[in-house]
């Protein structure tokens, strides 16, 4: 997707180093940085330089096959081992982190096929988001106003992103489209990320807290919710940022369709409903302090709540599956019930 | 109520002087400003120094008290007719604000009369509020959890407080209750108004994310949600501070009490509903940027937005009475409807 004018994805791989946009920068300074080998790669997903389910995944394949590469023929296969087990304990929840490193791990063989294989992952990454753009956007029509909640655009993955591509692929067939980013506190990924990435895409659109999304709503100024996933029960049910409960239950209300849009790898099949979803609480702090450049552009932290007082953290909830008017897959859009998200499966196990 | 062991109100006039607690060095510093004439204390009402309904009111009224006391004898009357149309002009959604500029203007023959209505309407204020506390505090049980929106606690009026007047009586009364106060973005009363409000007090209180109310809504760890309003239609609709609505959709989705506590004076019987009322938008700053102190206890004003991006800032919402249990006011609690609204005004008529 474009930056200043130029085309970028989120990592990539180019001879022996990897690249990934900084993400801890943004949205206040754009920068590239360059990993020379799997030991930087693995530390700049533990420090987030990379974030988003898919585009950790990818750089999690390329760590793997910057190891493979990398290894001495003296000792090859104790290098690769432990080079794997490096990149699994890089971050410790990511189910793409564990899921890219093992599909190289396994074609460590040689160089050239681990590298293939790791291209492979970024490349199936990028193409599932560019069909959730193509499926998402049949649903946008003409002056549509969309309201999105956090970041599930291309920062998130390696190219296109989930929630936003449908609306990158209705800008690109001329659709007339505007946007509404959710400011998404506590860490306002609305605000910096989606914002940017918006912008950068001349995307018309506004940042607005994230209590005037049903205000808007009501006025009959929103005509479609989307927004990503972090889990998928069997049941529908989504578990995704926390705030993405509130809007769902206020698109219901004023009978505004609310859409998941998620590559299938979302979806956790063994999970029976959302009430099986362990929900983290993160530290007090983001709630509590913010940081961001001052006028003169120094980063500065500052404390934006009352000194006397704690604040309670949880960094997800999860949306039932009757506040949800479908879920936007590479595969099509899907019912948010036991019965579609049954036969996704089954397509999904064919291949 | 107490600050530091000391009482205070939040505005009150000595001698040709408005004082006022500066609400927008809170919670950070503690500071009385003291406003010399009628424009100051208007400049006072319009920069946000005094917010809330009834603290608003108390100063609108003070501030036309000034204004026949500063009035010159040669274009006395032309003097407070212009002041009459600035007071009035310093806020667009504030009911109490015209409704005390309005009751000091007609008692403007003299300045002794001014005064004292002026003061009659600050102590009013505080009764109310008193009153909205103890009938407030019979509808929470022993160990509720309370939700609470923006601040509409004693700081927003002359003493007490509106919808956490009930929560201090409940405490006083020696119930076991806790608070959760959404933090409110953009400027954040609640996380810093209501959370310094209830640490002074000594309430048990966590600030959240206004992203996490429903989250906890649906966990089933919210007994009960009080707010205040700005401003009342004679149907039972409420204008209040924005977010306030989505609160009441999550709320009446999980079948929690909605309450709206407030004065009789916020009742604007003239407006037949919600659709009437025009919604303030302020600042895109607000949602831009914040203001705190960093670790060494300067005050910063930070960039907290990608930058290249605007913002939407609608200041209000409307709640429609429809999820709305009922309004508390000082002479009792009361159907959000037209019948019940219509017998209030018949009440407040009659004295």
């Amino acid at each position: 997707m474009k930056v200043e004018g130029k085309n970028y994805r989120t990592v990539w791989i180019d001879g022996s180093s990897v690249f990934m946009i900084d993400q801890n920068l943004l949205p206040f300074e754009f920068k590239i940085v360059e990993l020379k080998n799997y030991l930087e790669t693995c530390e700049a997903i533990k420090i987030m330089t990379v974030r988003g389910a898919g585009a950790i995944g990818a750089a999690a394949g390329y760590a793997m096959a910057q190891a493979v590469v990398e290894a001495p023929a003296d000792r090859r296969q104790a290098f690769i081992d432990q080079a794997y087990e490096t990149v699994c304990n890089t971050r410790p929840t990511a189910q793409n982190l564990f899921y890219a490193a093992k599909r190289v791990y396994e074609k460590s063989d040689d160089a050239y096929s681990a590298v293939r294989e790791a291209q492979k992952i970024a490349e199936e990454d990028a193409e599932a988001s560019r069909m959730i753009g193509k499926f998402g956007s049949d649903k946008i029509k003409d002056s549509y106003r969309i309201l999105t909640h956090c970041n599930a655009g291309w920062l998130a993955f390696v190219d296109y992103g989930t929630a936003l591509s449908p609306i990158y692929t209705a800008q690109a067939e001329g659709k007339d489209i505007f946007v509404y980013a959710d400011e998404t506190r506590p860490r306002s990924q609305g605000s910096r990320l989606t914002a940017w990435e918006l912008h950068n895409q001349d995307v018309p659109h506004a940042i607005i807290p994230d209590n005037a999304a049903a205000y808007y709503m009501q006025k009959g100024m929103v005509d479609m919710v989307i927004i990503g996933a972090d889990r998928i029960a069997a049941n529908g049910d989504v578990a995704n940022k926390i705030g993405s409960l509130e809007k769902a239950i206020a698109a219901f209300e004023y009978n505004i369709p609310f859409y998941v849009a998620a590559p299938t790898s979302t979806f956790d099949f063994s999970c029976p409903s959302g009430n099986e979803i362990v929900i983290e609480e993160r530290s007090q702090d983001e709630v509590l302090y913010q940081t961001g450049p001052d006028s003169e552009g120094v980063m500065r932290t500052i404390r934006v709540a009352s000194p006397g007082s704690e604040a309670h953290n949880p960094a997800f909830d999860v949306t039932p599956a009757k506040f949800i008017r479908g879920i936007i897959t590479e595969k099509g859009i899907v019912n948010a019930s036991t019965e579609a998200i049954c036969q996704l499966k089954e397509m999904c196990l064919q291949e």
